[in-house]
């Protein structure tokens, strides 16, 4: 599944992660999901519930509105012309 | 299932649909949803998607950051003492 939301969604959870300098793991500890689920949100592969956007939201520190607004970064790109999904 | 998370968010939805004074029907066709779901929603049955949560932003004119705002409303409510799902 490339749905644009779900992948500018999960551009925004890894670039929070890795401005944290934590591992995909240790944020899915944090937030209490299975390692490869955290892998499946941060490629877009999923698409998450509003349950689990309040996990991650808690594991990264952040409010949930500020993880899914979308004139922050990863959202901003989705809409522009069609990039590879580097951070 | 009453999970506080998804009843405060469907209290939400249904404050600003009722603010616009338009029926379920009305939204759920604005948002491409079905009718029943639309009833679910508001009622904090199903524990709504990314994109879902997107397409309800759309039909109710509110950015998804807004929507899912949990000072807002709804999500105040839930963090205080229990109460009825009144609106």
């Amino acid at each position: 599944m490339a749905n644009p939301i779900t992948r500018a969604f999960g551009r925004r959870v890894r670039k929070l992660r890795t401005k944290r300098g934590i591992s995909q793991e240790e944020l899915a500890d944090r937030c209490g999901v299975h390692r490869t689920y955290m892998g499946r949100i941060e490629r877009g592969e999923t698409n998450i519930t509003l349950t689990n956007i309040h996990k991650v939201a808690r594991g990264l520190g952040v409010s949930v509105a500020s993880l899914v607004d979308e004139t922050k970064g990863g959202y901003e790109r989705a809409k522009g012309s069609e990039r590879s999904d580097q951070v």
